[in-house]
């Protein structure tokens, strides 16, 4: 492993430039063209394999092993999301209400730099290495399901990713055996009553007595219909009924989130949130809509892999502690790279040591550029490992 | 009328005495034995034409004028209360757990000592008085369904009755337009859910917290769906779900009254306690019963009769106010008999002068005893005005 | 009257005229200027005594009688409303966005061309006639209170006033004692959690959460601390928290209107709802804002001077019908009058025969203008009998 | 170990026949005079170092080894409950209304014939054992704690203790690291309203309407206010307000439980419910009592030693599997040993092959004998590896 160490650290600037340039020029979910150019570019010259608009903008470049030996996948997305950037240094975004406020600007130029590391090593490898480059990883149903579809893992033995976690420090890592991410579902509900004046209710279907019939009975999903042990968010956030101050509204709309871990508690919630609204519906005679809008599935890390990136991590130079952490409840569309092969996911700490990190998404985001390093160096130490073990 | 109001105060101490005989031997709804006998001696003695057991218990007199006319009838109920009597005075019950706590040995007294008086007067009077001893007022059904099914209303042209009131003053009529009294009806609920362990209300049906979800909902039958010009409670008095402190309940009875004046917004009600009990179950996927028991429909006084009542009591002697008063909550079976006649039911006042009154139902409750005869002024003046008058 | 109902339809053609004129040219509550000046213009014309700019765009006229006597006030308002007519007719409004959608154009016309029939008799009357052309009838604070403190009701003895109403029948007045319109007031209510991420509720003060609560316990000021036997509205008719899915909402806003015809239940209701508010927000560690916004006080028409409106109307040539009403939810800045001096304020039937009428404030409301001559008549009647009868 | 299994072969028929004795002759908590006795004269025959009476009814015996070395304390609880038994077999409970439905019958068998086995060993083992023998354990406050602080930890390095748990199979050790069992506590709520006639809310504070308020609101604490990563219970259980069907409550009496792992939640839910009551109550203008009542705290295994059982477990003959569980939702004293010393708690499976088990504390629970076997073969390999390895 001291050579691949070394060659990333000979690398370690010119990911630095990469990051920053992707930095500078962001792009949306879905929208991307020049990071995926860019990305396949820097493989083709690696002489890797690549193949581009895999299940839309995906990139995938296999670097094939001087010996035989099986295949593992090491996975980046790259999109950017819909945020103003509010940053002062140098290379802050130059693309108006957009930004790499998550860190995909990040995880792309590491895994850049890490192929290129690989590439000085493949003679000795026994085996291949395939990078997945993934695009739209922010918006459902999100870019990994479209490669998947269209063959990105095709003899893939395993898969490894990370995310630059930046409200965590700098050089450590964090893992999860099991559900590490949630399923993050939405859902729409719109209660149909029938307006009329405020001094005379009844005459009309009130729609907002209904909504505060409907939020009061839908804390009892997760208060009574959820085991303790088992974990699950309802939040309804929005609510929208806006009218004249003496005119019953004709009908309300609630907007809101369910996060669960297990499949069988998300049916379930789907489920139980229509039998409230139906039923508190009904004993009002008002009507309804009902949308229930599937994000990713959990992300499920497998236990031997999770095992594997808890071990070999310690052994990353740049690596000061490696932890267990507590399930996320943030979704992440790995999830479906998992539900097909063995794998694991993990966080990357990437925290700015000495101050306080603003969360991901914020229009302030930042990150240690030296988590990068720090991620190369785990997911090699492991591609390399995992072909070295089997 | 001088005449009728000589003869009533010359009868005004035996109505005192027969008072108090009653109150020292009351009898309870539907158990009366002694005091229909009482009755009917009475009136045979004065040579009317009586009828016993009319409707279950009750007793009707009647005294024909020596001249052909109209027929008025005259009611007075005769029941007591379960009641411990806390009085002090001579002639408290004598019978334990029973009293007259609510001024029918009063109403009764009344119409007696009128009686008498009356038939001093029948051969001028031009038409007949008929005198309805009604049984079991106090609990529903009530006597007098029963007794104008047993015909005591046969050939009746109008009806009057009054009740005597302890927190009003001595010497006030209180009459009212159209509904006077409320109907009072009861629901019970029963939530079906299923028990089990405290810690693991995820395998129950938690009747409890349906219960909370159902007693919020019901408020919204009043609040929302009433109109404010209308008058409704919805009162949901009782609760009980008694169990260990870490069992979730089974089952909760939920028990309360409805009080209406309009016979559609008592039906509207009715239903509208269903589809909430109903869709508040359904939205925790729980059973339930549902009982609503009418009790007497609203006490709605004809306009003509109630007028008449206004006006011909300032001329009693013993009257010093006449009041319009607002309706009353409480429910009274005189409805029926207004259902079938023109008629008006009014107050009158027997506050015992210089001291806070107990309520009707009190172990203390007393009356003024000088409001006997005020009332059998009232009604007997209203009697022969009404004959003479047609 | 004779008379004076010979000069009402000899200047009937002429009211309709100028109803169509100020249909054309409606102008906004507190922004009137054509509309007073005509006004003005008109009893200068009959030689009247005018003051203009009486409490902002008031007009007051007076008409001295030949003899001396008390002086009656009728009073006539003359705003529009923001609202887009969608009538078709030739004199449809031709300002964008305003119609007098609630008949004060009727108003205005009926009460000036009652101003020229009196004048035609002005020698045989015993006493005077004031004219009080309100503006801004539409929004609180109203133009009546500052008219009233600018000197209107100065030598008034009473009185009287009348609202055209659309879905009443042509020829029918409606008159009620006591309290007749509502008092219409305003809530606004804001609820300040904490936002933050829908998967960490734990983290926040989930305002749409304690929202549902607060309405569902709101629900209880009308169901359980109002009497049956008072009115009270209290309705929540505007809620916003428009948020992202996943973002517990930081604050919620809650609009809505409370109707009451007492002055102590109006108070009871702005405290009750505080309190509400106040321990709701507390349960859950929150803050608030409560706005309690008064409209005009509940119209309360004085016994006496209602009585003789439903004498005197009986007589005028085009009604047809005179009713006690219920009392009406709406409000009505001539509240104000009432609470000075003695008077009555009635409805006057104006629906179109043969058609569903549309409500007031609707784009398509419309009126009989017949009507126009009826409350011509029925204040025409009370000031000269009422000048006649002192 | 091989000799140890093999002595614990040689005494099971003894274990069973106490345990079948104990069966018999059950004592509720706090009141245990027989059984103590029955467990100090078997040590003491034994030739143990006996202390009876230890924190009230606790017996404590020590075993010295041959060998100086550390000091191990093994646990069982020795009292029954307050349930009838239904079960027919010869041995059933000959005391009315009391029965060993959890179990601890079979704890204290198998800890006397490990006692007997261990003994046979003494001159090998390099250190003592300590048998706790503990009344109370099914009424907080429990006898661990008293037993605590009368020294029964004193010089003791390690505790362990075994559940034997009919709902798991025989053969089955279940281990988890951390929080094991809940904290089961109890909150007893008073709303003190006003009551009153049910026709006339406004004169009462409804107590059934603000419960209706309160139980809807307290869903709010788990689904709101605790992450969904924590377990967390509140169940309201009781619910209690009888009253006559139209006479509003004067108060309400609810009663629940509360489960939770960590302290930190536990005194957060404790001052949420109480936060919640006084809201809602100050909303109403009602008052209210609130007691809290701790039962033990979880039951949190320390991380070596838990993971040393689940080593060990694996050799003992009888033991077919050994799983990390989830943790229990059930409380239990042993928690208190555990904030002591270092040590950990497990379940011994013990269900009766081939039929489905009733549930703890069931009048018709039954465990599978064997299963003493298997607990006294774990404790004891804990034992003597836990003497050998330090």
């Amino acid at each position: 492993m001291e050579q691949l160490y070394r060659y990333l650290e000979e690398g370690f600037q010119e990911m630095v430039e990469i990051r920053r340039h992707l930095h500078q020029y962001p792009e949306l979910s879905f929208e991307e063209v020049e990071t995926p150019k860019l990305i396949a570019d820097y493989h083709e010259k690696l002489g890797h394999e690549v193949r581009t608009d895999v299940g839309g903008r995906g990139v995938v470049a296999t670097l094939r092993g001087g010996k035989p030996g099986p295949t593992v996948a090491l996975r980046a997305d790259f999109d950017a999301l819909p945020i103003q950037e509010e940053n002062d240094f140098s290379y802050k975004s130059k693309v108006d209400g957009v930004m790499h406020a998550c860190g995909h600007d990040g995880h792309t130029a590491a895994l850049l730099g890490l192929a290129k590391a690989l590439n000085r090593m493949k003679d000795e490898m026994e085996g291949n290495i395939v990078f997945i480059h993934q695009h739209a990883e922010e918006i459902p149903p999100g870019g990994a399901i479209a490669m998947i579809k269209d063959g990105c893992l095709d003899g893939v033995d395993v898969i490894f990713g990370t995310h630059l976690w930046a409200t965590c420090p700098l050089g450590e890592i964090g893992y999860r055996t099991g559900a590490f991410m949630a399923a993050p579902d939405r859902f729409d509900i719109k209660i149909q009553g029938y307006g009329g004046h405020g001094s005379q209710p009844e005459l009309t279907k009130d729609s907002i007595a209904i909504a505060g019939q409907l939020i009061v009975n839908m804390q009892q999903i997760v208060s009574r219909r959820v085991s303790a042990l088992d974990s699950a968010v309802v939040s309804i956030c929005s609510i929208e009924a806006k009218n004249p101050y003496n005119i019953i509204a004709d009908s309300v709309n609630l907007t809101g989130t369910v996060r669960t871990f297990k499949e069988e508690i998300r049916n379930q919630i789907e489920k139980e949130i229509e039998r409230v609204v139906k039923g508190t519906c009904m004993a009002a005679d008002a009507d309804y809509d009902y949308q229930f809008t599937r994000g990713y599935p959990a992300t499920v890390n497998h236990k031997e892999e999770t095992e594997f990136i808890a071990e070999i991590a310690e052994s990353a130079p740049t690596v000061t502690s490696v932890k267990e952490y507590e399930p996320q409840m943030g979704g992440e569309d790995f999830a479906y790279y998992l539900q097909q092969v063995k794998g694991a996911f993990f966080f990357t700490g990437a925290g700015i040591p000495g101050r306080e990190s603003y969360p991901h998404h914020h229009p302030k985001f930042d990150i240690d550029e030296r988590a990068l390093l720090t991620a190369a160096q785990v997911l090699g130490t492991a591609a390399l490992e995992y072909l070295k073990k089997k």
